[in-house]
């Protein structure tokens, strides 16, 4: 099956503490890099986990809190002294290009490559990006400023025929083609061909979707339904409940609530407070609610639909 | 002698490599804390090596180059969320004070401390920061953009009474205090006081002189001469000579020169090029014109004038 990963790069919440840095993932989709999030240090920690920068397609912020974007400035300006010149996409809320124009107009740096700005906007579930393999979307979340979660989607690919079953048949190229798109065909001259027959099954396509820092939200249960792997903010744990609804931020347990009435596969849950030394019974928290729940480990891999 | 150190948090140049890391230092004067440079990560670095944050007095900025600076508006919120409460003085090329006034107002936040902004002015060696036991110096270095050294200065402090000399003598409050600001005394009842012999004689104040991102400028000689330690970017090795010049920077053997002629008693080279894994040759190109010389590796401490 072609590669969906999600490679965790940064887990802490504002407050770095404990080793662990602010957030910051890296997807792996059929090849393509997209990073979601930049915390401080987040070019740091790509290096150290062997990650090629110079490889990243695209980047999606999403909020304008320096947890989430304070290491934006270093990996573009990095980028540009690596010789990058083709474009590079990146998705945020209002704010941070003229930000960033400001910074390059100090440094009196200008960049060799062009940075193609998109600005999320509010208001539902919206495409951001696709291409061939994929499509990206971005949702609102409920946090003290304007955020977005982000949902990353394999499209369904083309079937693949069966190589025993169209050996020594004179089937047309058209035919071919309507069969692994998964289309039956009756020719003129008589034969049938079904394509669940002439082609195997594809694995559904899969999804991954990233909820940071947010109330938990209701309105996201039909938005990341069935989801492969959630990744959901748990700043705080239950004991906390009270600061954790003060500062629109989710527990452990209501993160797990969530992946349960969602339904999705996996859990990972992240953006720990600096108040939690060791993070065992955070995640215990989780699994109480929703039995397949992960820590977000700084240089763990979780493979999407695994 | 009271403290007078130098802590080396970052020691690479604009391009983080094999776990360099962008500029940073933290010097302790007499317990007083003070950063010089904040590349991106500093607050990390701090955490790793041990440093209390929240007891930082005073920031100094070099210029407005990301590796300078990106650490910095991290660094200060991570200041709120730890609760401080006391002014922080910061001292900086124009333009940092709206950049971060802007950062704050995307975030929505608000800091708890207040930031008192010092903008720093070309046009020579100027005092920029004095208390009861040290002063800061700023002078312009030669970069591609405004940019400045530093030069931290212990003041001479009071002599040291001998006890063995006033015992069982009665000498007067204000003739003591004369003694001990290095003032001989001659009282109208007879005795005449020499502050050499009534006083044990003061170590010579320090200096620390931080010379970052600059060509080799022969005006810097008068100003650093004679510091106990000295701090001279060498982003190149002589074979870069040409490179090096053309992006404003030194060779190891350029800031060993610079030491050489300013008499200065150690130098540390650092701000190094991500092209060099290994660092002996540079360090050696610099000893080969000024013997005392050391490479500024993160985590090493330097004693000034130690």
């Amino acid at each position: 099956m072609a590669r969906f990963e999600v490679l965790i790069l940064g887990s802490s919440s504002a407050l770095p503490a404990y080793g662990r840095h602010p957030s910051a993932q890296l997807v792996n989709l059929h090849e393509n890099l997209f990073l979601i999030d930049c915390g401080e240090g987040t070019q740091s920690r790509l290096a150290e986990f062997g990650c090629k920068m110079h490889r990243i397609r695209a980047v999606f912020i999403s909020h304008l809190h320096g947890d989430h974007y304070f290491g934006l400035p270093g990996l573009l300006t990095s980028l540009n002294l690596l010789g990058r010149t083709g474009p590079l996409d990146v998705f945020c809320p209002e704010g941070l290009e003229p930000l960033m124009d400001e910074i390059l107009r100090l440094g009196q740096g200008e960049l060799q490559y062009k940075i193609q700005w998109h600005t999320l906007v509010a208001g539902g579930k919206k495409k951001i990006f696709e291409d061939r393999v994929m499509e990206v979307f971005s949702f609102p979340l409920a946090h003290r400023i304007t955020t977005f979660g982000f949902m990353f989607c394999e499209k369904p690919g083309m079937r693949k025929l069966r190589p025993e079953k169209i050996a020594g048949r004179a089937i047309s190229y058209e035919t071919l083609k309507k069969l692994k798109a998964g289309i039956d065909v009756v020719e003129e001259s008589g034969p049938t061909y079904l394509f669940s027959e002439f082609t195997e099954d594809l694995p559904s396509p899969r999804k991954y979707a990233y909820c940071s820092d947010t109330l938990p939200l209701h309105g996201l249960v039909s938005i990341i339904r069935e989801a492969d792997l959630l990744y959901h903010e748990s700043t705080y744990m239950e004991e906390h409940l009270e600061k954790a609804g003060l500062n629109y931020h989710s527990t452990a347990s209501q993160a797990g609530a969530m992946a349960a009435s969602a339904k999705v596969k996996k859990l990972i849950v992240g953006h720990f407070s600096s108040r939690y030394k060791l993070l065992d019974e955070l995640l215990a928290e989780a699994r109480a609610v929703f039995p397949n729940s992960e820590l977000a480990l700084e240089g763990k891999k979780f493979e999407v639909g695994g």
